[in-house]
């Protein structure tokens, strides 16, 4: 029998800081469950990926921010694609509440 | 300003057969979008297929059986990694819902 796991199941019940929880992970490919409640990537600190990463909110509520300024607010099921070095940051996620992203990265 | 679609939305009104769609593809991965109501399989056909596959359920419910007989009911947010040849066919979906997989082909 395949194992079966549930993407909303199994949340840390204290969430000190963003929980990355690796899902896949194959050849520079990986799938990740990202959790925020409240966390923001921190101050003046930006992610510059050597891969594409496709993302998705499943629930809650997040803002990301582009180098540029641009900022994209995504809700459930919002997904975007995020080109390699597209520099980006979380800027803010829904504070009373868990924010639950799915990440690819390919 | 990135292109930000939603995975729940622009759903098609009619669904004759179940419904493919592409999101990202590059260098044998991909992302796709599978909707699907009351379809399955086609009897006695299996995929099976040459890369390893990623799927989780985001809305509906469906049964996929692998050609051990086994069977696994996915619901919203249940998801199942699909080794390369593990041969497996989708054997019920909802019927009066729409059932909204996500499949990472990696």
């Amino acid at each position: 029998m395949l194992a079966l796991s549930n993407i909303f199941s199994q949340i840390p019940s204290e969430l000190k800081e963003e929980f990355f929880q690796e899902l896949i992970s194959k050849d520079g490919f990986k799938i990740e469950r990202i959790i925020s409640k409240g966390h923001v990537t921190q101050d003046g600190e930006w992610y510059d990926q050597k891969s594409d990463e496709w993302v998705v909110v499943l629930k809650g509520e997040a803002i990301l921010e582009f180098e540029n300024s641009d900022k994209v607010r995504l809700k459930d099921g919002d997904y975007i694609n995020i080109p390699a070095h597209k520099k980006h940051r979380v800027s803010w996620t829904k504070p009373d509440v868990e924010t639950i992203w799915l990440a690819i990265h390919y």
